[in-house]
Order: structure tokens, then sequence, then C-alpha cells
């Protein structure tokens, strides 16, 4: 198999292909995202987003549709699309329903989240809690919770408890988030906790769904359970990053989005380790000023926190690398090693 | 089969026989509920319910303990029990997970209910909105759904697509009745409308797969939805009666919410079609003093709106009784009967 690519600098890919990998990841517009080899796989799941928001009520699929049209990178489904395709899976009907589970999870967990961080911006436009308000946002929230159980309920026990699982990781998660919130006492320990269940766990579920689906031997499916959870982790942490020095236009919304929000990110923890003062205040204040906002991203982004983050997500890109070797070489697994690079460096 | 009691005075039960029933279904503390012939396998649902809530995040089992605990009537799934057991029903573990998750979907909805009506009071204390917070409540909210996908996600397609039908229909309601917010234009056919979605869909996908897991037929199995659904109408009617002439003591919160919620009550739209001027100002009111609330209730409760209410919700329960009567006799039948009696009579 060739060399992981983080590793071997020399076999990175050139800037054109991760531009052309960067291009056909970008925000999805209408039915159709092109990721190379799922793309048909991703246009079914499209299919599926678009017929189950239909309500009878047409505010829940409003706020539904701004959300789901709203530019998501459908990375969840692609992962679980991939993980199913390299080992051959071929039941197509089955792993597009379950990926449209995973993406829907996603969703219903976004529009809640925006509630609790009082959001105003999400992927670049107003949030629906700011558009369309907090109740009707919130019922749409489990509208789409009751959604996704609609096509995961359809399933063995197996993938039902393991979906489920998830989604109880997911709320544990927010919770555990809730309590470190403008919390100098959060440690790295309790950071990798959050990103694992908040995060990681849908992930890590689609890709060991995917594998399950497929046919795959168990300790292949444990396999790919752990690629989903380290590329999760590597992938959250570059999001933490980017709301440090990404660039507002590519990110579709303001950074500082963290500090403002008290959320307990990668960077803002390694900070607070170095001492770092002004970020420690800007970071417990209750409601932090642009200016106390800036100042702070200014101290961080020149930091060693920066390096030391990504330098971290790259250790668990690398984790995530591992179990593909075990995996049969094909076009897919390929993609899942890309989709590690793409992830770790990306600027949106 | 014996005459429905609604409809023969001179065979309706004596008080004590009622209050009897009323003790047995009073708020359920700790894991008992000893309501006569389904009090076995209510105990195993309570049984269920706690382990459910059990969460490595304390903050979730603390909110989700609050409401469980906090005096629910459980009738969602005596109804559930109760309908299986009429036709036979013997797979007790299947109808006791089923019966859970629809207690826990119910829980769910109410939690989000009380953020979205900013409810201070719920069973009697404070509201878990009001006592941990907005986030904290949103997110246990979630969990709760979460656990009843757990349990209702094992069954087969049937019943998975009806529990998703029904958890559709309360997120539809909801957005409706949030649509009739203080607006006097609404009718009553809206209100049914609501009613339908909101409370009702969830007893009748009870009763209809209680019939289901039994083994009845499916023709009864339609019957007992149209039970349930009737018997739910009639349930909330009487809630909303309740809200105007209840006791405070008696109910577990003051009475007049709906009118300060703004929420389009039954006696409240029959209020305004009867041109009552105070109803219809303080129902319009954002922020309605307690003193017009009570003025408005005053009016209410001395209006025709509140014998028509009363008429209507026996109407329902007569429509639930019909189907009853192809149902075998047994003491299960008679205590969907009675159910039914106390349900239109209860003062709480």
């Amino acid at each position: 198999m060739e060399p992981f690519l983080i590793q071997e600098s020399k076999t990175k890919p050139s800037a054109s292909v991760f531009s052309e990998l960067v291009k056909k990841l970008a925000p999805v517009k209408g039915s159709t995202d092109p990721f190379c080899c799922v793309a048909e796989e991703l246009q079914l799941v499209e299919q599926n987003l678009t017929r189950s928001i239909r309500s009878a009520e047409r505010a829940l699929t409003d706020i539904s549709s701004h959300l789901i049209y709203g530019g998501g990178k459908r990375i969840r489904p692609m992962v679980t699309l991939l993980a199913f395709k390299a080992f051959g899976g071929t039941r197509l009907p089955e792993i597009v329903d379950i990926a449209t589970a995973i993406e829907l999870i996603h969703t219903a967990t976004l529009l809640h989240d925006d509630i609790i961080d009082g959001a105003d911006i999400r992927r670049g436009k107003e949030s629906a809690y700011k558009k369309f308000g907090l109740k009707a946002t919130l019922v749409a929230g489990d509208f789409l919770f009751i959604k996704a159980f609609e096509f995961a309920g359809k399933f063995d026990e197996t993938i039902v408890q393991w979906t489920a699982d998830a989604c109880t990781q997911l709320t544990e998660g927010e919770i555990l988030q809730g309590f470190f919130n403008r919390n100098p006492a959060v440690k790295l320990e309790n950071y990798f906790e959050i990103v694992r269940r908040k995060t990681a766990s849908l992930f890590e579920t689609g890709a060991r769904i995917g594998a399950y689906l497929s046919g795959a031997k168990p300790a292949m499916v444990e396999q790919m359970g752990d690629y989903g959870l380290n590329l999760g982790i590597a992938f959250q942490i570059i999001d933490d990053v980017l709301d440090v020095v990404g660039h507002k236009e590519l990110l579709g919304k303001p950074t500082g989005m963290d500090l403002r929000d008290g959320n307990p990110s990668l960077p803002i923890i390694l900070a607070l380790g170095e001492g770092q003062k002004d970020v420690s205040e800007t970071f417990q204040c209750s409601r932090p000023t642009d200016e106390k906002i800036r100042a702070a991203l200014a101290i961080m982004g020149q930091a060693r926190a920066i390096d030391k983050a990504k330098m971290l997500s790259r250790g668990y890109a690398e984790r995530a690398y591992k179990p593909l070797k075990s995996v049969p070489p094909s076009l897919y697994r390929t993609s899942l090693k890309n989709l590690l690079q793409l992830i770790i460096e990306r600027d949106f």
C-alpha cells in the first residue's frame, strides 16, 4: 500500500489535486454532491434528504431546507459510503438509507446546537435559530431526529443500537461541553472526551455501519470504526484551528466563535496551558468585546497553540490511517486515505 | 355488552368506584403504578424507564428523573397495554418495551414544550426548563427521544413507521399550535387538527400497536387506533376545561395557563365564537396581567363554553366507545371503557 501522505511529503499530491478535491467537497447546491467515487450514492442520499423533509407544515420543511441545502459538506455520509464500498458492499438502498440517517442526525444536532450557542450565523448565512426563532427551530430539530429514526429504525438491532449509542453520546458530549463552558479548569482529557462524543462518535458509527452492511468481518468492522473515530477527532481539531486562523469568507462564519461562546476549543485549552492571560480572561468573560476577541485570536495565532493543535490533528489522522492498511486496495481505500489528508489540510 | 356509562346514567358506577379509580391513577411515586389489571406490566414499564434514563452525564439522568418521577399518569402506556391484553396478547417484554417508548416520547415532548411555552411549573413543581435551564433541558429532551428510538427501533418496519408517523405528527401539531398562538382567527377545525396531531396521535399509535402486537386482525387494529384517537381528543378537551375550572392543588399547576401562553384551547375558541370580548383581548395580549386572566377565566367559567367543551369531550368518548363493542368481553375491555369515563370525569 502506498505510504500515508502526511508522513511522506514527497508523495504528497500536488496542490492542484487537493484544490480539485476541495472543489469537489465544496458546499452542495441542490441535489448534487460530486465527490468522486461515491458521487452517485451521495446523490441518492440527497434525494432521500429532500423526500424526508417534506412535511404538512411548511415551516418544518423550510427550516430543514435552510440547513440541509445550506452548504453541508456531507462528510459523514461520504465516510459511511466509502467504508461500505471499500469492502465491496452492494446493497445500495440500505447504505444510502443509513447514510441519510447519519446526515439527518447531524443536521438535527446543528439546529439544536445553534439554539444552545445562541448562534446567529451557520454555514455563511443567518442561522435557523436567528431566522425562524427558537420555538420552530427546536421543533424542526426534533422533526429531523424523527426522520433519522424512520430511516435507521428499519435496520437490525445491531445497527439500531449503534445508532442510538452514537446519538446518546452526542447528547452526553453536549452536556459535558456545557459543563466546561467558560471554565478555565478544562483539561486536554476533557476536550478529547467531549470531541469523542460530540463529533467523532457519529463518524465512527457511520464508518462501522458501512463496513458492517458490506458484510466485512467483525474485526474489520471494528477497524473501520477506529478509522471514523480518529478521523472525526482530527476533523474537529481542524475546525477549532480554523476558528482561530481561518478566513471568514471560506468558513462562512466569523472566526473567534469558540471564544465568543465560551466553548473550550483545543487552541484555547493549549493557550490556557501556556499561561496566556488574555486568552484566559476572554474565554471566561461572559460577553467578551470584539476587541478582546481579536486580541486573544492574535495571541493564539502566534502562540504555539496552533502548531500544537495541528500536530495533534495530524496524529489522529495517522491513527485513522493505520486500520486502512488492512483494507484491500481500491479506489475507495485511496479515497478514505485522501479524505484524511484533505481534512487536516482544509481551510474551510 | 353493557351499555356505555356516559349514555346510561342509571348504570353509572358509584362515586366510590371512581374515587378508587382516581386514586389508582394518582401520580406515580418511584416504581409503582397500581392501575388495576395492568399494574404488573406498568411496573415493568417503570423499570424500563429507570434503566433507560441512566447516563454517564448525571444532568441527563437528573432532568429525566425530574419529569419521569414527577407524577405522570402513565395513561399512554396504560392504553397501549390494555389494547394488547384485550386481544389476548402474551409476548409481555415486547409490549412493555413499546409502552416504554411511548411514555419516553411523551416525556421528551413535555421537556421541549416547557421550553417553547417558557413554562415555570409542570406537574405541580418547578419545570425542568426553569430548574435546569434551557440548554440542558433541550438536550435532555433529545436524550429521551433517543432512548425511545432505542426501544421502538427494535420492532418491525410497521411499528417503526407508525411510531415515527406519530412523532412527526407531534412536531407538526406543535408548529400548527404555534401558528395559532394568540391568533383570534383560530377556528374549531384548527383546534381539532392540532389536538389530533399533538395529543391524540400518540394515544392512537399506542392503542394500535397494542392490538397489532397481540396478533389482532387488521380491522381490529384499526378499530383500536380509532379508540386511542378519540380517547386522546376527549382527554385533551378535559385538560383544556380544567385549565379554566380546575383546582390548582389537584392540577399541580395554576389555571389560566392557556390564556397566559396564548395557546388556543377549546374553551377559549368557544368563548371567541360567543363574542366574549374580554377573553378575546386577554388571549391576544402578549403579557396578560393576572387580573385580566382571572377576569377572563371567570367569564369562561360562567359562559356556555365550558358546557359545550364538556359535551364535545363526551362526544369523543362516545366515539371511542364504539370500537370497543367488537372487542371480546374481558376485564381489559371493561378497563378500556372505564378509562373513557374516568378521563371525561376527572378533575386533575
